[in-house]
């Protein structure tokens, strides 16, 4: 059993990690924190989970993090890299499901998230959090950033492609649609059911924060600079991201077989048989990305459907697998729920 | 571990089965049957078991239930009706999640359902398997009749009352609001999302097949006749039932107490602090009842709102319950997960 | 032509009104306020207004809206009766959308609404806009307190009841489920998509504003004091309004015969044939509400079903057909439009 | 006034002419067919019509539609070319809703539709009904074949940049969003509410039949041939697409100007400035289709968003479009309703 805290457990990445977290069986749960509704028990915020998390909200100063094994970061972006490093320093491993520590470049950060970096020497010490890709890195971390949702789906799509240079990596598309979990649990206009339901828009084209990030984690795979066109989408229901991605084959190969032998031993990549359309639901509330290959008239364009809960292997259950290599445990335990459909 | 078979696996309710019992600690799932389906695996019909559940569907001829400890039906109704006394008299123990043997009237029930009962004795052998009235005789019941999704919610709201007296029982009123699953994965138009969605009607006012149902439990339980307008809804939702009841204050009493002593040892009704709203997502994915208390301007009008998921306590999750009771399993077996929200 | 300005038109009945308005056939929009995006298009801030609607929004000092024919105050709760007297001082014909003129008692106003009010002789002069009860005095109103959404469509349902003496009025139900566009175009975390989509709860179930103008109006039609128990629920769904009403019979009547007297003459009351189910798409968009009647099972109680747009009869639509009375034009001038279904 | 007959008008389509043509000041509705459902009231199925449509079904041998002016197709694919030879001889103008007389190239129609071809002669004679692109030869034309939801929303999208020659036109991509009404009013499971709703999928990627009808287009308007990859979608809301369309930039312009000048006479497309992203509500219920360009990041990918009502513009508005210019009316008679927002 591990103790641990939770800083900023009132959006939607909170709950989350109180859903799987409160159903891990090495887990204890130790504080959870927010400033606004501290002495408030964390089931009236979310009565799903009464009887189920007896923790009240407390205070940041008053949480005694320094006694935790591990505290996960599910505050808006700009705070954990004020944090993190007397966390770091008393010898808390820290898993931030923020942005402050995704980009290597401090000053590429700066300019997409438009604030000065707190920490950048932190930058350098972080591990990127797609198990996938560095899961040997994140057996050590002591500092985890955990992937976005978007880049999660769309790194988990490209990166049989990229890695093994067999497509045009000038001009690949990411076109990805979003439920609207991922705008947050905040009061804003846009994400109003009156306003997001029964409709579907684009937005953030001329530039979105994860593409950065995901230009990052493929140039790493590719080895080379990769050029990216991402258009995020927002779509009407609560759950799930679709990334639809497409490139040019520049050398042929059988693709099929490509992504599950690369997928073959992770535990929450499944790839579907040749042809398949997954649908977000299928992945709902589990820790999965499922993906599926098309080449549609066997012409040169291959386009790949990606797919995962934001909140589970984009957000919460993304940090817990983080979380389960960290300290060793069964890089399952406590995400083995079944997907909820319908 | 005991064997377990599905007859009817195809529709919402059989692939809710399937998605707790597979994570039941002592089950093994041995078949899972569907005539038109049969040989194919169950995970392409339904991907979110992919990896999970390995069964492929068979056909039910070729299906040896006969050696299973435990067959639920998840069929239309009158399917059970025809096949369950060879089940039974094989010592093959049987829980029917259709409405074959809700109702102990074999008239009553070929008036509302519009067939012939093909096995009237079996009616009065058939425990009626809501747990928390009949738990007792659930242990040893050879046949479970498992109730329908309104009955549920209306008489789990109304039972403390109708029970102590207190209230006029010649006036019932049950306005009840169920999820669009409520109808089943069956071609309907009128269960189309472009049809459903953004849309809310009654249905069914002149009489509904729940409304005998929840009247018969409710008259035993008051140990006279009640009387009930019963009113259901479709709301644009996929899970959940929203039972909003209103009864005329005969005798005064500390109505709050009165719930929360009565559901006291009851794992999955939870009792809400008085005059809360509880919303169906509280409960979605769960096998809970969350119930609250209100008296709208202290007048003699009681009203309480009572919610579950229809596919859960309103269906699979309460054939689970039963099964536990049945042989003697931990109550909460296989039914620990929290509710997922948002 | 007359000229008519708008004060308050960036919420949605705002923009509900510029779209009714502009397609009125007599109407010249000359100004709409918004203090806070003064000098906008209104077309930006609503896309679907583009080529329709050429008004920038002005600040309230610079509208000139003295030189109206009519103002309609689309703004919360408060603020018509600071700003009334002077327009209607100054020959101005005033809709007012809130609720600051719809109750005749300003004690129990200010109890409810939890302010003091401001003009307490205007509510004396003012008209309640509901064209089915008052349309004599309308015709020269000059303030008009159009009313709530729900308090049309439960209104519109119990008036034939409550004015014919056959029903108990001392135990009246209404059990009423409003679209989320109801709650307005606030920035606010319950009405967010990922808190309100796929989700079911009642609210201001101890006591909500609707109540007393509820009461108020039936006790009017009853000629004594009616008692009722108002039950709202929020269902996800973006417009609409359905109310199930429910009344004790106390004396017989053909009430099918009652109702479609009662409405024969109304252009936009519906009375269905007996024992129809209502659906809120059926009235999506227009400015209509229908009506069916049942008695289930030949019982004592009476069911009303009563469906409204809660932005068109409930709102919008209602304060264009209050104009059209007060100005003397086709009751249904610009009031036209055919439900959109799907 | 014209006579106007509507063959097949149970479907979505259907209704959607009828409300359109409804309040047409130029129609006279003379007859709506249907097999299954002759003598049912239309308002009966459609309850948002009554009082405003006062015709029966009636059957199709029945409905004497030589003596109408014009006749919609508004049937299954496969119905029109068998029944549109004796209207046309009759000297009735023929607009078919289907697909049957979009693809000049009967072999390759019968290769996507999966059926001979019952009147290829009529092919040759049909007019493709793309106002924007075809309004001359539409004036004239005795059968008009009206377009697809996608390729309306695709090739409005394209059309500039391939007429222009500005971009590689061997690799354009078209991501499509649908709402789930363009599948039509049919009882299948995969449309159903549970199955639709809170859910995101791609479909038909391996080849759908719209792709060949925007393919020729595009073509046509190139003087080449396109090489598209088509991906649809389906998104959980009812009316509605959204085309994100991707094309390599070949030789620079100003693509915004291009645009604006394109579509500058256009009654029913609207260029939004540069860097929009327009919604799909901004067009509910509305004869429009509006289009936005970015260049994200600067780079050599144009993206252009192109949003339409599937059901008007993408049906019915525009089959009622075509019938204004064939018949010299205003092209906007009885298409001027204001899009429904929220």
């Amino acid at each position: 059993m591990i103790k641990v805290g939770i800083i900023g457990g009132t959006g939607y990445t909170g709950v989350e990690l109180l859903r799987i977290l409160a159903q891990h069986p090495q887990v204890e749960l130790q504080a959870i924190t927010s400033r606004g509704d501290a002495g408030i028990p964390v089931a009236n915020m979310f009565p799903s989970l009464r009887g189920r998390v007896a923790l009240d909200f407390v205070d940041p100063k008053a949480a005694a993090l320094e006694t935790c094994d591990v505290v996960f970061f599910a505050t808006p972006n700009g705070i954990a890299m004020g944090q993190a490093r007397s966390l770091v320093d008393a010898g808390v491993r820290v898993i931030d499901l923020a942005a402050d520590f995704r980009i290597k470049d401090p000053a590429e950060w700066e300019r997409w998230y438009g604030m000065k970096h707190a920490a950048p020497e932190l930058i350098a010490e972080a591990v990127y959090g797609l198990p996938e890709a560095n899961r040997e890195k994140i057996r050590s971390a002591r500092l985890v950033a955990n992937p976005g949702c978007y880049p999660t789906a769309v790194q988990l799509g490209f990166l049989p492609l990229v890695e093994s240079g067999l497509v045009d990596t000038t001009h690949l598309i990411a076109d990805a649609k979003s439920g609207v979990s991922g705008a947050g649990r905040k009061a804003e206009i846009h994400t109003l059911f009156a306003e997001a339901s029964d409709n579907f828009k684009a937005y953030g084209v001329p530039g979105h924060r994860h593409l950065p990030e995901i230009r990052q984690g493929l140039s790493i795979a590719a080895s080379k600079p990769v050029e990216l066109t991402f258009v995020p989408h927002l779509t009407p229901m609560i759950r799930g991201i679709h990334a639809t991605l497409y490139a040019q084959v520049t050398r042929e190969a059988d693709f099929q077989a490509l992504y599950e032998s690369r997928y073959k031993a992770e535990p929450f990549v499944d790839v579907l048989p040749f042809a398949s359309h997954p649908d977000t639901r299928s992945v709902r509330a589990a820790n999965v990305c499922r993906i599926a290959l098309h080449r549609p008239q066997g012409g040169n364009t291959l386009v790949v459907l990606s797919v995962i809960d934001n909140l589970v292997k984009g957000a919460a259950g993304q940090a817990v697998q983080n979380m389960n290599i960290m300290f060793g445990f069964d890089e399952c335990a406590g995400l083995t729920q079944i997907p909820v459909l319908p």
